[in-house]
């Protein structure tokens, strides 16, 4: 397991994109539409950041907007195997967002976990 | 630039340190009591994660907790060149909390972006 990359939620992915880049010299590595959410991974010397911006004002970005403000939405971990690593943080008493991996962007498979069960903080698991 | 850490705030390290170590293979880095923060650097596959616990109820952590509770509180970006770096920023008109490097964690020194300038993330800046 490791860091696959960190969200951002953003109302304005194009200023986020125009600072990171100079700030960071990063790179966006790919972008997409993804279920109603423009979304850019930006390279930032090898490490992910996936920033997302809501297009129709609905889905839990958008919610997760209207309640906090632009801000870091979750992370992401990398497993070769993301069944077991489901299965496991069920073992462990985790409650899952997502019981069974679905589809993410840029063609992973994803699942999330409850915050309530891992100290307040939104986490991902992606299988490239 | 990369990714040095992410920096999560909590009320209970130890809960997030036990369940992190076991969902995500983590292990951890280094711990110390530093400006009145409880911190532990956990290592998952190479990657940081910083977990922040205040320990008097004083401070940024403390406040951040009492606004909005345990979370995801900041990105930190490692350079060879703390100085040049936060020129860069200044040259982009990015308003800096640290216009100069400070001692952080780890024996690091770190240095703060104003959130309002990098679309409400709050951004570090380490040199190892």
């Amino acid at each position: 397991m490791h860091l696959d990359h960190t969200g951002l939620a953003t109302t304005d992915l194009d200023s986020l994109l125009f600072c990171f880049e100079d700030l960071l010299d990063a790179e966006v590595a790919h972008e997409e539409l993804f279920d109603g959410m423009r979304i850019a991974f930006l390279d930032v010397g090898g490490d992910y950041l996936e920033l997302i911006e809501p297009v129709d004002g609905e889905g839990a970005i958008a919610g997760y907007l209207d309640a906090n403000g632009p801000g870091i939405h979750h992370l992401a971990f990398a497993t070769d195997d993301i069944e077991a690593a489901l299965e496991r943080a069920r073992e462990q008493g985790v409650e899952l967002i997502d019981e069974e991996p679905r589809d993410g962007a840029w063609g992973h498979d994803v699942a999330f976990l409850h915050p309530k069960s891992t100290g307040g903080m939104l986490v991902e698991f992606v299988e490239h």
